[in-house]
Protein backbone atom coordinates (compact mmCIF):
# COMPACT_ATOMS: atom_id res chain seq x y z
CA UNK A 1 0.00 0.00 0.00
CA UNK A 2 1.18 3.48 -1.05
CA UNK A 3 0.69 6.76 0.79
CA UNK A 4 1.48 10.30 0.37
CA UNK A 5 2.74 12.33 4.07
CA UNK A 6 2.45 16.21 3.50
CA UNK A 7 3.94 18.11 6.28
CA UNK A 8 3.93 22.03 7.08
CA UNK A 9 4.85 24.22 9.94
CA UNK A 10 2.20 24.98 11.93
CA UNK A 11 -0.21 28.06 10.80
CA UNK A 12 1.86 30.94 13.06
CA UNK A 13 5.12 29.42 13.14
CA UNK A 14 7.79 31.31 11.21
CA UNK A 15 8.40 30.08 7.96
CA UNK A 16 11.90 32.07 6.87
CA UNK A 17 12.55 29.48 4.12
CA UNK A 18 9.32 30.05 2.13
CA UNK A 19 10.29 33.94 2.77
CA UNK A 20 13.65 33.76 0.90
CA UNK A 21 11.84 31.85 -2.33
CA UNK A 22 9.08 33.78 -1.52
CA UNK A 23 11.61 37.30 -2.06
CA UNK A 24 13.51 35.49 -4.97
CA UNK A 25 10.23 34.88 -7.07
CA UNK A 26 9.52 38.75 -6.45
CA UNK A 27 13.02 39.65 -7.53
CA UNK A 28 12.54 37.40 -10.55
CA UNK A 29 9.56 39.37 -11.52
CA UNK A 30 6.50 37.41 -9.93
CA UNK A 31 4.72 40.30 -8.52
CA UNK A 32 1.36 38.56 -8.29
CA UNK A 33 2.78 36.70 -5.35
CA UNK A 34 0.99 36.79 -1.81
CA UNK A 35 2.62 34.38 0.17
CA UNK A 36 4.43 30.96 -0.30
CA UNK A 37 5.43 28.18 2.41
CA UNK A 38 7.42 25.78 2.41
CA UNK A 39 6.84 22.37 3.55
CA UNK A 40 7.72 18.47 2.91
CA UNK A 41 7.00 15.45 1.58
CA UNK A 42 6.95 11.37 1.47
CA UNK A 43 5.44 9.07 -0.65
CA UNK A 44 5.45 5.68 1.30
CA UNK A 45 4.95 2.21 0.70
CA UNK A 46 4.68 -0.47 2.80
CA UNK A 47 3.78 -4.30 3.21
CA UNK A 48 0.26 -4.27 4.72
CA UNK A 49 -2.91 -5.38 2.88
CA UNK A 50 -5.07 -4.09 5.73
CA UNK A 51 -5.74 -0.23 5.35
CA UNK A 52 -6.69 0.71 9.24
CA UNK A 53 -3.48 -1.38 10.28
CA UNK A 54 -1.17 0.74 7.28
CA UNK A 55 -2.91 3.62 7.83
CA UNK A 56 -1.72 3.72 12.03
CA UNK A 57 1.76 2.76 10.84
CA UNK A 58 1.92 5.68 9.21
CA UNK A 59 1.05 7.94 11.92
CA UNK A 60 3.73 6.06 13.83
CA UNK A 61 6.26 7.19 11.52
CA UNK A 62 4.92 10.78 11.34
CA UNK A 63 5.07 10.36 15.45
CA UNK A 64 8.68 8.91 15.96
CA UNK A 65 10.80 10.40 12.91
CA UNK A 66 8.96 12.37 10.67
CA UNK A 67 6.92 15.29 12.04
CA UNK A 68 7.90 17.43 14.83
CA UNK A 69 4.74 17.71 16.20
CA UNK A 70 5.49 21.23 18.25
CA UNK A 71 5.65 23.05 15.36
CA UNK A 72 4.57 20.94 11.99
CA UNK A 73 1.38 19.81 10.82
CA UNK A 74 0.82 16.13 8.52
CA UNK A 75 -1.99 15.04 6.26
CA UNK A 76 -1.67 11.84 5.48
CA UNK A 77 -3.31 10.43 1.76
CA UNK A 78 -3.46 6.69 0.11
CA UNK A 79 -2.45 6.83 -3.07
CA UNK A 80 -4.15 4.72 -6.35
CA UNK B 1 -6.14 31.53 -5.56
CA UNK B 2 -4.21 29.08 -3.52
CA UNK B 3 -2.22 26.47 -4.94
CA UNK B 4 0.14 23.61 -3.49
CA UNK B 5 3.16 22.31 -5.61
CA UNK B 6 4.48 19.08 -4.81
CA UNK B 7 7.96 18.66 -5.94
CA UNK B 8 9.30 15.08 -6.23
CA UNK B 9 12.33 13.31 -7.40
CA UNK B 10 12.38 11.75 -11.10
CA UNK B 11 11.65 7.49 -10.99
CA UNK B 12 15.21 7.09 -12.20
CA UNK B 13 16.82 9.64 -9.71
CA UNK B 14 18.52 7.80 -6.11
CA UNK B 15 17.02 9.79 -2.61
CA UNK B 16 19.69 9.37 -0.65
CA UNK B 17 17.81 11.19 2.33
CA UNK B 18 14.91 8.77 1.85
CA UNK B 19 16.69 6.21 1.89
CA UNK B 20 18.67 7.39 5.93
CA UNK B 21 14.79 7.92 6.90
CA UNK B 22 14.46 4.58 5.41
CA UNK B 23 17.04 3.07 7.65
CA UNK B 24 15.98 4.92 10.56
CA UNK B 25 12.67 3.63 10.47
CA UNK B 26 13.22 0.33 10.27
CA UNK B 27 15.59 0.75 13.17
CA UNK B 28 12.91 2.38 14.82
CA UNK B 29 11.08 -1.21 14.24
CA UNK B 30 8.75 -0.62 11.78
CA UNK B 31 9.91 -3.72 9.88
CA UNK B 32 7.06 -3.54 7.42
CA UNK B 33 8.24 -0.62 5.54
CA UNK B 34 9.01 -1.30 2.05
CA UNK B 35 10.15 2.07 0.57
CA UNK B 36 10.23 5.60 1.18
CA UNK B 37 10.72 8.66 -0.90
CA UNK B 38 10.98 12.20 0.30
CA UNK B 39 10.24 15.80 -1.64
CA UNK B 40 9.35 19.09 -1.42
CA UNK B 41 5.90 21.02 -1.15
CA UNK B 42 4.93 24.73 -1.41
CA UNK B 43 1.84 26.09 -0.94
CA UNK B 44 1.40 29.37 -2.75
CA UNK B 45 -1.33 32.03 -3.03
CA UNK B 46 -1.74 34.90 -5.68
CA UNK B 47 -3.59 37.57 -6.38
CA UNK B 48 -4.93 36.39 -9.60
CA UNK B 49 -8.59 35.87 -10.16
CA UNK B 50 -8.38 34.01 -13.51
CA UNK B 51 -7.65 30.22 -13.07
CA UNK B 52 -5.70 29.61 -16.11
CA UNK B 53 -3.74 32.45 -15.44
CA UNK B 54 -3.09 31.91 -12.22
CA UNK B 55 -2.04 28.29 -13.02
CA UNK B 56 0.05 29.77 -15.77
CA UNK B 57 1.78 31.48 -12.86
CA UNK B 58 2.62 28.91 -10.74
CA UNK B 59 3.72 27.09 -13.98
CA UNK B 60 6.09 29.56 -14.14
CA UNK B 61 7.68 29.92 -10.72
CA UNK B 62 8.09 26.17 -11.00
CA UNK B 63 10.53 26.27 -14.10
CA UNK B 64 12.36 29.50 -13.07
CA UNK B 65 13.16 28.43 -9.22
CA UNK B 66 11.12 25.72 -7.84
CA UNK B 67 12.16 23.08 -9.36
CA UNK B 68 14.83 21.07 -10.65
CA UNK B 69 13.42 19.80 -14.16
CA UNK B 70 16.28 17.25 -14.99
CA UNK B 71 15.70 15.62 -12.09
CA UNK B 72 12.53 16.42 -10.49
CA UNK B 73 9.10 16.40 -11.67
CA UNK B 74 5.85 18.54 -9.94
CA UNK B 75 2.62 18.20 -9.77
CA UNK B 76 0.10 21.09 -9.20
CA UNK B 77 -3.24 21.20 -7.38
CA UNK B 78 -5.68 24.12 -6.46
CA UNK B 79 -6.20 24.25 -2.93
CA UNK B 80 -10.16 24.83 -1.76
Amino acid sequence: MKFSVTVTLKKDVLDPQGKVVQNTLFNLGLKNLKNIRQGKYFEIEINEQDEKKAENMINEMCQKLLVNLIIEDYQINKLQ
